[in-house]
């Protein structure tokens, strides 16, 4: 027998510069939690000056008050579609408050977003995350596999500096 | 013996407004050597707005003034860097054009664009793609396979819809 996740209401709302602060901080305990932490660099300030950006949504769950959870994605231009997508960033909710369907309120609020202009919404997942792609599924999303590249300034910078040599 | 590529100097300049037609056709042929030209949207008007954006950039090779191949991308802000990043989308180089080294002048133009600013590029390459693959990491790219998920508004309406009926 499989307990039915209780299904607790939170309240959902679009962060602002005034929330900068806790969402770094819950940006960071996702991180923390994926043992990624190294890659997070902004700041509280960056924060700020991306939440004032309209392209930019963070949306906050709170329980009681205290944020429990988030989703962000920025908006983009598609080259192919000529038009903007929205790029999923985080989908994250803290432990103490998981298995109560948040995640998918946090989806749900995610489109409501997204569906005023029609937009596709688009995301990586890690390939281990079976938990996370069968999730995904159940909302209706299509998965598939891609090998994402990584080219660093110093990486390129060499390879630019060697074709010279040549 | 392998056969050396022969190595043949093209002209790359950055496409402007007045290149809308140029790439939108370059792009249609790399869609159609993918088998993806359904996924291709933008028009010309389309291609025409988005190369007067600063973010976007489309570097055109040429030789004896004909367009052979074309890297693209778009600057994006990164959430978790707290600045921008270059989104690769698309490298592409004509049949009568391979094997010269152009691909990898293209690389390098791209290279020289976005160290302008150090930004990071990133891109995805298809996971059967092993020559790609092989490619990007000659040029110092780090590669990795991760899930990605689309979400379409019909899909998400759908989940948003059901969700109420719950």
């Amino acid at each position: 027998m499989t307990a039915q996740p209780m299904t607790t209401t939170a309240q959902i709302r679009r962060a602002g510069i005034q929330d900068s602060a806790t969402v770094r901080e819950l940006l960071l305990e996702l991180a923390e939690h994926e043992h990624t932490a190294h890659a997070v660099h902004a700041s509280v300030d960056d924060w700020a000056r991306m939440l004032a950006d309209p392209a930019v949504v963070v949306l906050v769950a709170h329980i009681d008050g205290r944020p429990v959870g988030y989703v962000s994605g920025v908006r983009q231009l598609n080259l192919w579609m000529g038009h903007d997508i929205l790029a999923m960033d985080d989908l994250y909710v803290r432990a103490e408050a998981r298995d109560r369907g948040i995640g998918g309120e946090l989806m749900a609020a995610l489109a409501e977003h997204a569906g005023r202009d029609q937009l596709l919404v688009t995301w990586g997942v890690r390939e281990d995350n079976e938990a996370g792609h069968r999730f995904y599924r159940r909302l209706g999303a299509t998965l598939r596999t891609k090998v994402v590249a990584a080219w660093q300034p110093a990486a390129y910078a060499g390879y630019v500096r060697d074709r010279g040599r040549e």
